[in-house]
């Protein structure tokens, strides 16, 4: 009798080129893959709730299997743990019934996107942030933010070439904060999100924080639904997938 | 005429064999003088407040030393931070009175040491903690470690092997707290240190937080003044030098 598995998993995407499985590139659903062979000797294929492009990290990605094995949780966890790179830990796992699937099932996600603002870089945590030298604007940059709360076409936001799709999502929170060190966080909740979403919103936003657009100019962008209006991707390794809520 | 400029040093030790030049091994002293001859255009030597051993990571290294260079601060500093690797930042630049010397000038020393202490390994900050499964009893470590204020013979937790000389340090301060994410952060402030004394320390600590020693313990390890009672050194990862007092 095949379970199926619910996994919860961090990691450090610095070396990887994204979640998805690819032919000739590392990726982390190929490294889990491979462990999880050693572990049951069968071919398993892991679904992830979302696809994290290379340079992501992540502390809440989820992903579902179906296998036979014997092993527990606990016990399969510890192995998985045991085997993966230092770079990808599994923090859960549980058994779900069978209709359970991390990315259809998957009700909203939960990203945040860490800049450090503060005129000198930073050595420590510089794959973890992206760094902007001059003073933001934190107000102007949540005012610009509140018009995106609700459902819209974000294609103005979507990665250019990605396949043509339904680019209609509904954000459901967002919210920015500063941290200790010169952090400032973006935290968006949305039902789904587009190819770079994120990462160009961000982008955008940084953009009005310099002063270099209004919050309306942001709010046309949005309206406008034109790729070309808004401002550039912002770099990979700022951007985390924190939660999967199902 | 030369000038005495002192900075102050953020790097990521992950990658360095420590702090100081060394013939064959790639160390942080060693970086600065080599970007600091390409903007000078002379050979010059650095002087660091403590040598960090391999692993360890600063926030607040100092260091100083004279050049003639009709650079302004401002301008060295920038200098430095485009020509150095990602993972060290100079994070000021100043220049102070000729008698100032990073290392002889140094009042006090701040250490931290990170401790992940939750079931399940991380792997973002994997390179900047030491992670614990066990729970870690926080109120036997704060017992223990509060025996060490004060000035004493540290031969006990002094690197074995570390050449003779004095081994009286006094202890100025000491906190132990918890961070968000299961850290726990051990702090020390001291005249000076002694080889591997935090690292010493802390390993011993871990032991009295993990039921293996009293606090009590603790006290006649320090007493004894014999390294070989004490507990195993606690890796490099977990190390900061947080700030030097002048």
């Amino acid at each position: 009798m095949k379970k199926n598995f619910k996994i919860i998993i961090e990691y450090d995407g610095t070396l990887y080129n994204g979640w998805q499985k690819q032919k000739s590139a590392k990726t982390i659903q190929e490294k889990i893959e491979k462990v999880l062979k050693i572990i049951t000797g069968k071919n398993i294929t892991i679904d992830g709730a979302g696809r994290t492009d290379a340079g992501v990290h992540s502390y809440g990605q989820t992903a579902s299997f179906f296998s036979d094995t014997k092993l527990e949780c606990k016990a399969l966890q510890k192995g998985l743990n045991a085997l993966l790179p230092n770079d990808i830990a599994i923090l859960q796992c549980s058994i779900e019934h069978d209709k359970f699937h991390a990315r259809y099932s998957a009700k909203s996600k939960i990203y945040h996107y860490r800049v450090l603002n503060k005129p000198i870089r930073c050595a420590i945590n510089r794959n973890y942030c992206l760094h902007i030298k001059n003073r933001l604007d934190f107000t102007k940059m949540k005012e610009a933010l509140n018009f995106i709360i609700g459902t819209y076409d974000f294609s103005a936001f979507e990665g250019a070439g990605s396949p043509k799709q339904n680019s209609i999502r509904t954000i459901l929170n967002m919210d920015i904060y500063q941290e200790a060190g010169g952090y400032i966080i973006f935290q968006l909740e949305a039902d789904g999100f587009l190819r770079y979403m994120v990462r160009n919103i961000v982008g955008t936003l940084i953009e009005v924080g310099l002063g270099k657009r209004t919050p309306e100019n942001f709010k046309k962008i949005l309206k406008s639904k034109n790729r070309s209006l808004a401002g550039k991707t912002a770099s990979a390794k700022g951007l985390f997938l924190m939660k999967v809520f199902y």
